[in-house]
């Protein structure tokens, strides 16, 4: 969570003469997003969310991300709209970047979710990958499989340092999976990233879904063993047989899965495992200078990993035969 | 700016279940206040800030800081309202940390102030200084001359690290102020601390004066002097005297300078570019690990100090005789 970029009053005013969001009223730098500088905006209009693309943002994937907020929200799924300019585009720029005006969205995330909250998720998960369905643009994985053996090379000759054995574990997880990973999965847009930060409740409603900068085309159920990891182990590193039911509960009220997905579900909640440990050790290993976010343990993920290859079958996440 | 302290979802509802603000709609920090910790909080009822009090803040002067807000609010002058709980207080615990409601204010801070933003500041700050008048509690200035040697003696021996020969430039200055402090102005309330980030302006009309945190009880003619420090220089160093004399007429249209207190304006801009010049270097040469806030830099002010030491009378600095 960061305000990564200063914008000038001049700058902002003329940014926003291009939209008929009337007069501003305030404007304040928020502590929201890793990725990008993130401003609350409250106009004559109403209150909305700026936000600049940061570097680690590819200008040529925003059509994508803005598009999909537009195409989910127009399907009824809770999330940020992105707010057109008097020209009919939603991406301009500011400051240097490229910049966007979204919906403000109540909602606030929990940081220690109940079984409730994990049943919502996964059903709000379904619902986006249902409406997400005919969805017009495509963009691929840039952390998948294919992806995870460069990843692992940058970090390779450090990672002992992080713990020991760690280099030596991650290369025989990473021939496993390649070995084991299914490719025949049903596809679509998954979000990628539905971690509870990006999650918003209102009392224990689900108000809504953020941050969609991770989302790309892969097997829907590679989201869900996203998610699984992501809500469903406790603070000690214990997975949580309860949340994980409610999660997969959640999902299969409205999109029940196949049963190549559930006898997947374990070596997807691997690869999944691999993939946080991959980029979080990488993000460890390479903190910048003057940095103001701390990065994530990426030891946290060792520990769910561990747990999914001690697991013989998909019955114990807590998914029903 | 910065969010210090991280604040649990079951320690947030639990301390609104003191208050009346209805549901919690939304609730994100922002990156507003050096000092302290700030979230933005939507309920059913409003926008609020909700502040934590950090290290830096004594508790001891809450109530001072707090009642000084119910103060100045009751008399009109625009500036947060601290929101009182059921049982009537204004101050509450929240994550180990004096904390407090106040209303939002809209406004947006300018960077670039002009004249007219002087004007209006001006004006502001003397019907601060006027409605301050009859306000029941006092806090001295623990930042004053007489704190100054002290503050000198922490960074003396490093000071010229920051600018060759700053140390005896210091030394000399602080002597000087020593002799020709004046300690017979009309004193009151100051708000200590009116830099731009703190006057919130709606187009070009001021809406209101934040961060009481910094106030306290001193001569009313000093903080008009740290004000034409704080918004009448040019970002190359040049006191712009049409922005002086603007500050200077919209102050004294509300409270007119007695002649001692005009006769003194040079000395008072010294010291209290002295003032800012000391903590800027403090804090310059003691930035903590892993501190989320850059220091500023120190040597703004000794220009600026330069400059009235070149002042030969008020008028120099927009003064009408």
């Amino acid at each position: 969570m960061a305000v990564y970029t200063d914008v000038t009053d001049e700058a902002l005013f003329a940014f926003l003469g291009q939209y008929d969001l009337g007069a501003v009223l305030s404007f304040k730098g928020i502590a929201e997003g890793v990725e990008n500088s993130n401003f609350l905006l409250h106009c004559q209009s109403g209150y909305f969310i700026l936000t600049l693309y940061e570097k680690r943002v590819n200008p040529a994937d925003l059509p994508f991300f803005i598009g999909l907020m537009e195409h989910l929200a127009a399907r009824s799924l809770s999330c940020p709209l992105p707010v057109k300019r008097r020209d009919g585009r939603s991406l301009g720029t500011l400051a240097g970047r490229p910049a966007a005006i979204v919906t403000f969205l109540d909602g606030v995330s929990v940081r220690k979710p109940d079984a409730r909250h994990c049943g919502e998720t996964g059903r709000a998960l379904a619902q986006m990958h249902l409406a997400g369905h005919d969805f017009g643009l495509t963009r691929p994985n840039r952390l998948s499989l294919k992806h995870w053996p460069k990843l692992f090379a940058a970090s390779r000759a450090h990672a002992d340092e992080v713990s020991p054995g760690l280099a030596r574990e991650i290369a025989a997880e990473l021939a496993f999976l390649q070995r084991h990973w299914p490719s025949d999965l049903p596809q679509g847009v998954i979000h990628a990233d539905l971690f509870p930060d990006n999650v918003f409740f209102i009392g224990e409603k689900l108000s809504g879904l953020i941050d969609f900068y991770f989302a790309c085309n892969d097997s829907l159920a590679y989201d869900l063993a996203i998610c699984l990891n992501a809500w469903c182990f406790e603070p000690d590193g214990a997975y949580n047989v309860t949340k994980g039911r409610a999660m997969l509960q959640g999902y299969q009220s409205l999109r029940p899965l196949d049963a190549q997905e559930r006898r997947a579900l374990p070596v997807l909640a691997r690869g999944a495992a691999l993939r946080f440990l991959l980029t979080r050790l990488y993000d460890w290993l390479n903190v910048p200078p003057g940095a103001l976010v701390r990065p994530k343990n990426p030891l946290e993920y060792l520990g769910k990993l561990r747990f999914h290859q001690s697991i013989d079958q998909s019955g114990e996440y807590g998914l029903e035969s």
